[in-house]
């Protein structure tokens, strides 16, 4: 296709870049642009155009963050197979309400840098499972091999002060499937939930028949008094890193929960620790466990500190639970295949988990500090602050500005903006509470290092253009 | 330790081989014998007891299958470490109702043949997904791979005759894991499950919120009359090799079954098809959802035919339940790894697995055939008879004697031979029906090539062993 062709009209309201991108975006789609055909490299287009090249990296960046192209180094940018463009369409991203769909500036939550993927290792360790035993193949215990459970243990107590025995430990394929087993477990309870918090925990839990109670959140997480008149046998928090107000729960909240749960027989905590191995700045906070490992039904992923991909997960029960949950499950094959758990079992033992997440934590900090760099710069004129962004892969933004959250959301969705203003997770969605201006929940895992600066301009534009059209919108009223 | 003291009573009732398997067990378990540690060779052994050597093999072969021993080609027999041990202990066999424990002489029903499992392809192909493909590591679509889907979706219409689009296949952790979404998926309802059937399929229905009509087969499979009468919405199936009687279901109960499933808006037929990799005769009948690809849930998974430490297995929808089952479990992270969902795919898409199934067929057929002249010869005193050893990797073995299920199944136990009674899958289980003799369910899958004579065998004595019980009861009275 001669790219001589394009033609773009600087008169119109939809940025230049945004005209590259559709342009591009539409050929591909229409099958003008074949699988594997090479794009002009920038400065080429760039000559051609008379675009700047900054313009022009934007609108690629774009096209390679949503899989119209793909980019290889040293050999410049190349239509992507048709069966990648379907699959990504069809990704969910974890933990986003289903309105936030993904695109080119990705400041989603669920999302990690696989460029930190230990590969070498992986690989290696998976031949050595596969080479050196073949018992590996027969289906293994239904809890999870006992070698992989220790590991777990011993990682836990010396990282989170969990205390456990690998008897109390159950690993399964992630979260929401574990989740699925307690509301299995506890048939007909009432589980309280965080308001906001996740969207798809109450939704895993309803589908296996529990009743899900929606308990507000204060600045130090769920409310005893309301989780009280919820009339729970279950709480399930969040208290390392709150989903998704970032808050960490302090001690006196923790202890409070405990007795909540002390107060009655049957009553749990269910403490959901996903992102804790992302502490960025100072010591982690010990998990809630610690302080009550009779109390406390600990969940845990790996998903997160490896790879989204590798679906492990586990639960710690408190030990009077276990025999109930083997005579309720202790005949369910494990379901997470035995080569994974091997591999992940030697990664841990060998202490290259350990060095794999303080990388893992340098990493993330760098790149957090860029993006609320970033976000402060991009985003002066609408007096941004950032809260809760010492732990985990995401932290809240606040702006000061008029633009109502539906506005903004629509406003960044036409920038390829992806991020969710804080009421999508709340349970009867409102607007901000604040009279001030929006609130956003802002992920960073999955952000491109040369998206970051494109990304926070991108989200500027998206608010400067929400707090026209809501002044249009008044003005007309 | 010094093997000279070892001391055996050949006049005691126990055999001679079960007394040295008794004698090294107690050392291991003792920690006399530590782990690591060399045993004597066979021969060695042989001229220092004055044991016959085949004697020696059998008591090496209980030890080595209970996970005592490993055996190393060319360097003998080396007692296990211990976490090899205490994992084998806790590990429950497929398919296996609680009290068959693991032993010696496997016959259950859920075992394979490990040493069949394509080792070098796997880890080639392993290492070519993570080497090719940094985009493996994100979260994949929901309900599996793409590029997966249609490979299954190929390989089942081309082995099984089933009528399936990528986008009505569902890939996920196991059977039992996706019998639990279809419980979730319509709550409340009955499923009509085969008496005598699986013992677990019931107790994840039950799990996940469902009820559940046992519906008891004659020789076709579930009977439509009863079912017709049990109120299911759905019948759970296992038409083209019935769990444990392993007949196949014939054309016109086929078709009765999808009458039924017509008659009322929401019904289905649930066709869990197991192992109908392994038609060890003739041209594999196709699958009952080719006949009515709208009222035909269809449930594979290919932890026979690769291994049951992979646990991948997928479901077909019905095109008209697909947006049903997405509006529930769309957002469900899927729950295989993406590592090994794509070396599957690429297992399956470059001709491997047909290629591998084919070498299955020939290898499980030999081993059947062995199988049935060990347990013809030496069971011959009994008369006995086999049965639907056409296909699968078990079949029924009807013997003429006079001993009770239980007593036979006591005496079993004695004899380290792991095998059920055709009544232990029956809901109420009762003694067989038939006046003649015992009747077990016979897999052959684990069952090692050194262990199919004494195996044979060991039974053979248990028989006896039950006959002369029975008799000396009967005597009593």
């Amino acid at each position: 296709m001669e790219h001589a062709v394009i033609q773009l009209d600087p008169n119109l309201k939809k940025p230049l870049y945004e005209q590259l991108y559709s342009y591009f975006s539409n050929a591909i789609r229409a099958g003008h642009l074949k699988a594997g055909e090479k794009l002009p490299s920038k400065r080429r287009l760039a000559q051609d155009t008379g675009l700047s090249i900054s313009t022009i990296e934007t609108a690629y960046a774009m096209l390679t963050a949503e899989g119209y192209l793909e980019a290889k180094p040293r050999s410049g940018f190349r239509v992507a197979h048709l069966s990648v463009l379907s699959h990504t369409c069809t990704v969910l991203p974890t933990h986003t309400p289903a309105f936030c769909v993904p695109t080119a500036f990705d400041f989603s939550t669920g999302s990690v840098d696989t460029a930190l993927f230990p590969f070498a290792a992986w690989r290696r360790l998976q031949r050595q499972v596969l080479a050196d035993n073949e018992d590996v193949l027969q289906a293994g215990c239904p809890q999870g091999d006992e070698t992989l459970r220790r590991a777990i243990a011993t990682h836990l107590a010396e990282f989170r002060g969990v205390r456990a025995e690998a008897q109390q430990i159950v690993v399964g394929a992630g979260s929401e499937y574990l989740a699925g087993l307690l509301a299995q477990m506890f048939p007909h309870a009432i589980f309280a939930v965080e308001d906001p918090g996740y969207t798809r925990t109450p939704r895993v839990l309803k589908n296996c028949g529990a009743c899900v109670a929606h308990v507000a959140i204060d600045q130090h997480g769920m409310q005893p008094v309301k989780l009280a008149a919820s009339g729970a046998r279950l709480a399930y928090v969040t208290p390392s890193h709150q989903f998704p107000t970032g808050a960490t729960m302090p001690i006196g909240r923790r202890t409070q929960l405990l007795q909540w749960a002390g107060q009655q027989d049957g009553r749990f905590v269910i403490e959901d620790d996903y992102d804790s191995e992302f502490r960025l700045d100072g010591r982690p906070l010990p998990a809630l466990q610690g302080l009550g490992p009779d109390r406390v039904i600990y969940l845990g992923t790996f998903s997160r500190s490896i790879a989204p991909a590798v679906r492990i997960g586990y639960l710690v029960l408190p030990p009077a639970l276990v025999p109930e949950f083997f005579t309720r499950f202790g005949f369910y094959s494990c379901t997470v295949g035995r080569i994974e758990q091997q591999t992940l079992c030697r990664f841990l033992e060998t202490g290259q988990y350990a060095r794999h997440l303080s990388h893992l934590r340098n990493a993330y900090r760098r790149k957090r500090d860029a993006v609320c760099t970033a976000l402060y710069q991009a985003l002066a004129p609408f007096d941004p602050d950032i809260k809760n962004a010492h732990t985990g892969l995401h932290f809240i933004l606040r702006l000061r500005c008029q633009c109502a959250d539906k506005t903004l959301a629509q406003a960044m969705q036409r920038h390829h903006v992806n991020a969710c203003p804080l009421c999508a997770y709340l349970h009867s969605p409102q607007e901000s509470a604040s009279n001030h201006g929006p609130t956003l929940v802002i992920g960073f895992g999955g952000l491109a290092q040369e998206n970051i600066l494109p990304a926070a301009q991108a989200l500027a534009q998206a608010v400067a253009d929400a707090c026209r059209q809501q002044k249009t919108g008044a003005a007309r009223k």
